[in-house]
């Protein structure tokens, strides 16, 4: 006998699992096109070459490989490897249907990953992103309009105790420089900063240490890194305000003065919509994908190690793909973190994890099966979730199973009833019993559901 | 610099192409959950041990396996497999969840397979399933339910010109009987006759003869079977009544009779529903896979080589996985052959390709950036979806790119209109442009687009 559990790391979603996903799968998709953005999808797999080398070195391992086919099979070797991320496809859906795609491509993709990490709690080997990507504009009006989406998402699904982190590579490539690090060094600096929630500064401090970072410079870098650390009594406005004047007072002379005028139109034009109170600049934040030359963002819940989601300007990558630069910025939510707070919290309305069936039509004997099935096509016509029990069993015992699978009417097909025309309606909920035509059964039932739900 | 195209198979899915895919996806959920199936979803990839030698020595090849991990890498050998069909995984469920799922489990799903099948026109090795099954009853009710959400299905779609066939496991392996093929030659036969609107009578023949069935009996089996060959112009009904007399006559004193009287209570049961005038005995039905065991079932449509979509009863395979026999049996929708034969017809309706956009806001200059995004939030909480133009380009230019998007209004937040709280709107159908108030804006564009679709 076959084993019966899902693979490591993936999940098998049942009924009810699959309404509370598609609940929040239909809130993001309605805000995204509520931004104009428009839906892509893209094969599972990708030929291994498109995904090797694009997440480093680390995720060059985490990509599950997929064996040749055919004669092939036996060397053993890979030609196509499972979707990693949303980004890297998109990239090549951009480069190749370049002259079909508008001039400012924004496109939404809901879509499973897959990674090899290791399983732990909320870290899935399969899990969904959702991503939008605005290709095409250096403007900052992308990322003010991407902030403005995601926060509205995370609100229709009523989170209201949360950050957007807000910082720009550049400013973090600055403030290296300030520090007296080589440049030589900033991807490592970058690494091992982007671990700082897991390993504290001082993990920090002995990652830039075996990574040949010299201690004056580290001690430069975190003293002004320290200034930026967000106690989360304060008013997120008030602190960004601050920030531009410390971030102006390190930068303000240097080539990056840029990165942080960016920073400031973004937030500005971020000031007349709903996004404005949960933007955070936060000069701390790394971000791990090599891929990132502009903004990043991250959200940032209490009660969650790690984030909901994040983002950023990735000016080079659609590059690899195409021979030439085109801008692009984007913003990924974590279906499953975004679910696993949301269980943890009771947050789901309860209507979401729904009735299956409005009707469950009971098995009088075998010689009614045909009368039974002729009702469920009428009910079913006009609109009602109908289900047949198949068994001519006793019919108190039909009547706990609906009860179980929290059916709310039985119909009932007796003798009397087929012979007069009728059907004979039982609420579970309130238990009453009505014998009603055959003919206004269905008008009947959909009454009492639009009456008391 | 990377190859673009998608993996050989496979496909990317640009905007208008998901709209039709949702399109049809959504009928079929619809009228799914009326016929009272639950959704679930399994794991793209198994356990390889999960699917080794579930779909015969054919499948085996044709699935995709991915590379064991980390330091396994070299062995070059293979611990999960791609999900092949949507039937194996949901038996695994099926058994491992048997204390937390209903008696009779009816479920639907909805996900994509992989095949490492050669690609070709309307054939791909990525493709969707859209599967129901109903677990745990073997009343031929269950038969009759899913053959009416099918039926109703392809109406909804609009198709008229189909037929689904209908046979019996047993019926076959009666004739055959007859026929005097010995039962060890049975599987065999099945698997021939399982091509003949591939390879044709004589293909079929062929086959038989490689596999030493004697030509007597190949004959015998023939002159049975293409008495029940259909003219396309006879009516339904008749030629069922037709068929049942032809099939007593074949069997009716065998121990197979009870396999006809099955097929006649079914075709009962449907003659009240909306699937009587579609179903068609048809005893020369074979389908390809080997764990049925009752009823089979498939969609034929005239312009088609292969079916839209099939099934049956397969009451042992569960019993693979969960030590006992569990009763079962299941139908299968596929999309993109309903796709290709909806489009090859033009039989889309002409709204599922909509407008991705409302209103685009065009960008009037830098300084108006953040009035642009306030703008769009405003007419994003009126429900409207909303694009803004990222860069301050020309007018005229930005007027160009909204009309190659499809856009129906644009916004304009010109010097006057700001100074006045005003915001002028055009509309690129009629070319009408007004200038209205900007608390009005959203109730005004809303207004136009009820007014006139």
């Amino acid at each position: 006998m076959t084993a019966t559990k899902p693979p490591s790391g993936t999940r098998d979603f049942l009924p009810d699992d699959v309404r509370r996903r598609e609940y929040v799968i239909g809130v993001i998709r309605e805000v995204y096109e509520r931004y104009g953005f428009e839906p892509l999808e893209t094969p599972a797999f990708e030929n291994i070459e498109t995904l090797l080398g694009k997440y480093g070195e680390e995720g060059n391992k985490l990509i599950f490989k997929i064996l040749r086919r055919g004669e092939h099979e036996e060397r053993g070797d890979a030609d196509l490897a499972l979707r990693y991320d949303l980004t890297v496809p998109l990239a090549r859906v951009v480069a190749q249907y370049q002259n079909e795609l508008p001039k400012f491509f924004k496109r939404y993709q809901i879509q499973p990953v897959w990674r090899a990490d290791r399983p732990a709690r909320g870290r899935f080997r399969e899990f969904f992103q959702c991503d939008i990507d605005s290709i095409g504009s250096t403007s900052p009006v992308v990322e003010a309009e991407e902030l403005g989406a995601v926060v509205e998402i995370l609100r229709s699904l009523g989170f209201v105790d949360f950050r957007i982190l807000l910082n720009h590579r550049q400013i973090l490539t600055g403030l290296l420089v300030v520090a007296g690090v080589p440049s030589s060094q900033h991807e490592a600096a970058l690494i091992a900063l982007d671990k700082r929630d897991k390993i504290g500064e001082a993990g920090v401090a002995s990652e830039f240490a075996a990574r040949g970072i010299d201690a004056q410079s580290a001690e430069r870098l975190f003293t002004m890194l320290r200034e930026f650390y967000t106690p989360s009594s304060k008013p997120v406005g008030l602190v960004n305000a601050d920030r531009f004047t410390s971030l102006d007072g390190y930068l303000g002379t240097t080539e990056y003065s840029g990165a942080v005028d960016n920073l400031r139109e973004i937030v500005r034009l971020v000031k007349g919509t709903s996004a404005a109170e949960y933007v955070n600049v936060d000069p701390r934040l790394a971000r791990g994908l090599s891929y990132y030359t502009g903004a990043i963002m991250e959200i940032a819940v209490p009660d969650l190690a790690g984030s909901l989601g994040g983002g950023g300007r990735y000016d080079n990558l659609i590059g690899l793909f195409l021979g030439r630069d085109v801008p692009a910025c984007g913003f990924s939510l974590g279906l499953e973190r975004i679910i696993v707070v949301m269980t943890e919290r009771n947050m789901f309305p309860t209507d979401v994890v729904h009735r299956a069936v409005d009707v469950m039509i009971t098995m009088w004997n075998e010689d009614t099966r045909g009368d039974a099935l002729a009702l469920a096509s009428d009910l079913r016509r006009a609109g009602l979730r109908v289900d047949v029990y198949p068994e001519a069993e006793k019919l108190g015992k039909q009547f706990k199973y609906a009860a179980t699978r929290r059916v709310r009417f039985v119909a009932i097909l007796g003798d009397d009833e087929r012979a007069q025309g009728n059907v004979s309606i039982k609420d579970l909920g309130s238990s009453e019993q009505q014998t009603v035509a055959r003919a206004e059964a269905g008008a009947f039932i959909k009454q009492r559901i639009e009456a008391n739900g």
